[in-house]
């Protein structure tokens, strides 16, 4: 069971904006990179294709301390803070070295799919429930 | 003096992803797009060419109801809710029709800018905070 | 029919880099808002949902000759230049003002999507093709 | 000196769109992450702070194969097909285990950058020049 995943990330040109730093939407993808690697770490995807459930965001936040720059090589830590019945949440941390650059949280809901329905939210398959659990101290 | 503003857009191809509705990072450029249309109605750009001072954001949030897809019309409305000596909060709405399909929140910082030093928090130079106020009824 | 389209539009923040200037991949999202809105001014969407043709792009190219900054309006002109049995090709000019900024082409392929089998070039149906036509002048 | 380089990569959910596909725009990103990479291997960064000389890119292409899906792993190949006065020109190809995905091409121009003035072509800088060299059989 897989509760949390480090993910090792180099700044692209064409994540930064005109002010010489990565623009603050782009770290929203650095932690969905970090949360997908995590369940290929579980041996999942996220989306596989034809799949009739899928796992969009209902509720996200994120918190700048220093900027990132072209270039940058950073870590980008994601750990498992509560799973329910339908919905998973995510703690993250973007960081350079010792610096906290960022920290951020996500939090996901199943919901099934079905051709010309509106999504509906749903229990988390059980298969998949069982490859994750909640990161020890994160209910601190 | 302005306090709140909405623009009208239409989801593009490229916002899009392959769970067939906009990336959730999307959200966070269309609030900041809303936000930059504000600034220009209070006669003001957010990042002129060659200013000492710079607004990067210190705190973002975002709640997600309902999907957007391609070619969807939307509205994103943004109020100001604070404003401090060295910070502005806003809350965005991102509706379709009636429909709530979002609602987030972002405080930006007014930070001095020398090469080859680090941001560095200021007050919000009176000439721009003059052309902003809280708007009505958002302290409640 | 249709053979043209002009779309005027605004440099977002998020589309610039650290070089001060619109990133130039953003061009061709640029030429897909132009080629989508040609379309929708058809009467037609490029991506219906449950669609069972699809347009995706098989070669495209770009020409920078100034650079778009922040909030700068410009203007996208795109013009068919010519229609195959299978391709539609586009001719697209980014201008601000008087000054040319980018030049660029783009041809599109028609393929059939079935789940789980690879695309495949096919004839544009017959409905789509009757919108279009080649722009006056565009064989010079 | 360097002619050549390859990036492995892996395809994000947010590079996807709605067509189920990596977006056609996000293949020049793949290339400049790999032009970049080839740079930081010849032990130079394209956009130090502070440069007074930068690389904007004056003509790209690409052709499109294959598509790339969620989670495919690719390579970007990248290699100097000529070096001028105040141009470099690559060509990438994009593969997926033996299978050709897109083939591209980018030309740069070295430009002068001071602040308040229009860009202006100018030599590479022999420092620069020095660390680069024509791939073998490029030419062809």
């Amino acid at each position: 069971m897989v509760s949390e995943h480090r993910l090792r990330r180099r700044v692209q040109f064409y994540e930064t904006d005109s002010a010489g730093m990565v623009h603050f939407s782009c770290f929203f993808r650095y932690m969905e990179e970090a949360e997908h690697a995590m369940w290929r770490e579980a041996g999942l995807s996220i989306a596989p294709e034809g799949a009739d459930v899928g796992f969009p965001r209902v509720s996200v936040a994120c918190e700048y301390h220093r900027p990132l720059r072209f270039e940058d090589e950073f870590d980008v830590s994601i750990r498992i803070t509560a799973i329910a019945d339908k919905t998973i949440t995510y703690a993250c941390v973007v960081s350079k070295g010792d610096t906290r650059i960022a920290s951020g949280t996500l939090t996901i809901a199943c919901v099934r799919k079905r051709e010309g329905e509106p999504m509906k939210a749903t229990s988390i398959p059980p298969e998949i429930a069982a490859r994750f659990q909640v990161a020890v101290g994160a209910d601190r």
